[in-house]
């Protein structure tokens, strides 16, 4: 439908999938003997996320145009966080992230569960942006429309992701991240504009 | 009243407004399942606020010529102490850092929040020292008379600022601000003092 | 029995012990002034322990291979984590970091301990890597057959190490050593093919 | 009584007065809104007191040597931690912190208080090694036998002390100063040893 902005990929950036450990949290997780572990995250990449969370909320004259995307329709939760397999965090630590900024939350996902994922919500890869650092998320980088992962990731990750951040995991990179993709979305969304006006004049 | 001091604004710093995210803490907030959020600030921070808070307290001499000022009238607070309504913190836990070092405190400041604070106190934006690193932050730190922002700020407030310091955010940037605060009222006090002998002599 | 294989000593590594403060940590502990103090670890770490931990065990064929080197046997436990006698740590929640990677732990270790724990396993000294960076560390690093410390250790463990990893105590460190046993053993294992091959063909 | 080894300062060295926060702590605290506050330090420097604290214990001819300059008599305590005044920190921190490590503590000690622990324990400021970082301690750093500072501390600590350590606040600097003091204490020690040596001779 939206065939002729096909090149520009980013219009169409419905979903991110950010994994929490190692991208939100820089991967320390604080333990005792007996009380309940707790992790550290940065309210920079907190605002990031609450951007997306809330891209087209406040500008209704943009809201509408997106939501010519069918953007809205497909997004009540635009950003979920995930926790992967390979590194478990408690559920209700992850829940309680998520109810920090507004998102969704998956528990335990590996490749074949963010497919699973995308099937019951009716999207593409290229659709989709990821961030993770582990192993088994390079398949989710390689497939996702953007992917992005903080500086200080694996090697294997930077390999095999889109766009690298300047910053570190922990420490801002995931604002950066959606910052990029807010970005991405802006440009699409003005060569949306100006072939709008090309078709109306000619 | 004091125009003739007039190119030398800091004599009239009459308030500190300094956000705590990012500023007075380095951003990270430590998150576990159901406990309460915990904040790491540094104590030559605490030390740097309350030398402002307490200046011309202790000494009764520099006390009372700065009182001629005014000073003392309009600032039983010194610094306040701002949560911005972008990076929102628990109220009890802001009161908390504010009771520790003796200091007012102001839950969701935004641009106007900050404005109708300073017409209830009676204070020009010239007679504010601002700290802070937001997006909304910006119009602050262009409008006060003295603005500082930690080395690890993001670009769009290191632009925006007077002072960069050379220390990061909960780190001893507040100190640093602090201090530089302090100098430059001393040298206004001295140049007042050369002033009033000039006045004496003839 | 393996003879052939002598000079290739990963084929044999049996058994990771590694130092809790300073190595899977980076030697802070958080003091509160009635509650349990706490450390923390990070998730790479806690992966690496559980690759060797669980090495061999989803792969069934290349574990019967390894359980023809008496691998399963002798190691229910392939890592065993430490406190040492001279940073000590509350038993409880050695106990804790271990119940989270599924490994073993042993509480004041000096040397002679770990001399009696090799023993009760028949675990000769070049069959166990070694993990630590106290002074009490360095008879061990010195006997065993593979040893590792993190970048930022003593300079009298940098010297008595085999191995000295790019990450830094606390920050992946362990992961790295593990993966590099993992490289060692899959290089032996390699060899060890050849080998069969080699005697079947002649 | 012991002039002919005058010029050796460090055997005389009785007393290590330590201020906790920016040296044993990198000057962070951790704060919620209604719990404890905590703060962290590093197991190195616990061992580097612990190493003060027990020398001479261990090996008991040294002891005897040493309890000839009455080292043993005047000090059940070795190392005693300071809070100063100007960061305050709750007693019951302060005293876990000092148990820890099996040192004493003094609570708001600014310089008169230190004059009058030394006065009631009848040691000379050339007796004692301080360590400080505030404005406060510099004149203890000036006065003390022996001085040092972490890497990171303030300009004006660093331009007082005597010994500036490699390490930074919080992460090694105390061990490193613990151990700077014992290789002086050895020395002094071994030419003591040289010269009753050469008094029998002779």
């Amino acid at each position: 439908r939206f065939g002729y902005f096909g090149k520009d990929k980013l219009e169409e950036m419905k979903l991110l999938l950010c994994t929490v450990s190692g991208c939100l949290t820089d991967g320390q997780v604080y333990v005792s003997a007996t009380g309940e572990e707790m992790v550290s995250i940065n309210t920079r990449d907190e605002t990031g996320i609450r951007m997306l969370q809330n891209e087209n909320v406040e500008d209704s004259d943009s809201f509408i145009k997106i939501s010519s995307l069918n953007f809205e329709l497909y997004l009540p939760e635009k950003v979920i966080l995930l926790s992967s397999s390979a590194s478990p965090m408690p559920e209700a630590l992850l829940e309680r992230l998520a109810n920090r900024m507004g998102c969704g939350w998956k528990q335990d996902m590996g490749f074949s569960q963010v497919q699973d994922l995308l099937d019951s919500k009716n999207l593409a890869w290229k659709d989709v942006a990821y961030m993770g650092t582990d192993e088994e998320d390079v398949r989710c980088l390689n497939l996702a429309g953007l992917s992005g992962v903080p500086q200080d990731a694996p090697k294997v990750a930077l390999t095999a992701t889109k766009y690298v951040c300047n910053s570190r995991s922990g420490h801002g990179a995931v604002r950066e991240f959606a910052e990029h993709i807010l970005l991405l979305l802006k440009k699409a969304k003005s060569k949306m504009e100006q072939d709008r006006i090309r078709r109306d004049l000619f």
